[in-house]
């Protein structure tokens, strides 16, 4: 059911998805969605976003610490893209979803405010971690974040990559940018001990 | 009606506004509505994302012939962080409210990608009357409506300025990168004939 939910909301946002379409997506009783969210549609939006949040943010720690931050964003852009494409540039993120939820369902704006926390906070960790002092880090994985999410808005718009595929490229220049910046500032300060 | 329209979608999306609130709103004569838009809803979405769209873009154009494109970027940024604060991070941007309607409103959807599109087109014209190659004007065009539209999604979640705030200044460090560049590119060229 929260996987329905999350699905129907990626596609026509929180307000304009009814608990009855999840129920009927879900392919599940009618009624039950009470049994398992009492507090209805609020909090089905509620732990839907918090899901989204929790599974994307695993998959970014776990890309961060196999294989780095570069990869990390070509991972993220690329799932986006994919799922863009194959639901002919209907679905987006999960989270922004939450993000704008109407009045009716305030829980579901505070989840998804607190997953665009923990996402800026893993990666601008993993940057640190790679030398970039943390303001920057901060920063760029701010912005990282930011640029990917508007890109979705404007490729849903467009019904087209393009806008993600700039993004794609501006930002992996960016990361690299960043960590070349940390490696070198890192080689000077080794310098004195030569 | 129509800005009535527009302040609504911007603060609850397209999909939970209804006619009705936007005639309260408006403070109209009930059936007013549909004397102006017999198209509806549909119509209406369209039609403030349109203008919504038209005025952004007037205002972008304005500024980047008199001021350039880092103060351009400033001001755009300025303009939604203040109407972000006065609304208690509640209103976003009216073009993005249209991009992200549901298939009720399909052409609203089309607007807004016009709209975006358009103001991508306008930068990048200018960036490339400042010297900086096409394809690369391009690039930070799409990056800039990105990750500010993105940034607003961030903000509003986390009832912040801190991702708007961060994405002002990588994307300023970034324009001023992108047109120092091309002046000390047009520099070189010259070279010859000194």
């Amino acid at each position: 059911m929260l996987l329905s939910a999350v699905t129907l909301f990626r596609e026509r946002g929180v307000d304009a998805t009814s608990l009855a379409d999840v129920v009927a997506h879900a392919d599940a009783p009618r009624g039950s969605i009470y049994h398992h969210f009492p507090g209805g549609k609020s909090q089905l939006a509620e732990e839907a976003t918090h899901r989204a949040g929790g599974l994307m943010g695993s998959l970014i720690s776990e890309s961060l610490s196999n294989k780095g931050p570069v990869e990390t964003l070509v991972l993220i852009i690329d799932l986006f893209r994919r799922e863009l494409v194959e639901t002919d540039f209907s679905s987006g993120c999960p989270v922004a979803a939450g993000a704008l939820s109407s009045g009716e369902c305030p829980t579901a704006k505070d989840a998804a405010g607190e997953a665009f926390s923990s996402w800026e906070a893993t990666i601008a960790a993993s940057l640190w971690q790679h030398g970039v002092r943390m303001s920057r880090a901060q920063s760029v994985a701010t912005m990282s974040i930011s640029a990917i999410e508007g890109a979705l808005v404007l490729s849903r718009a467009q019904r087209s990559t393009q806008a993600l595929d700039r993004v794609a490229a501006e930002l992996v220049a960016m990361a690299e940018d960043v960590l070349a910046d940390a490696t070198s500032t890192g080689r000077r300060a080794d310098a004195p001990d030569r």
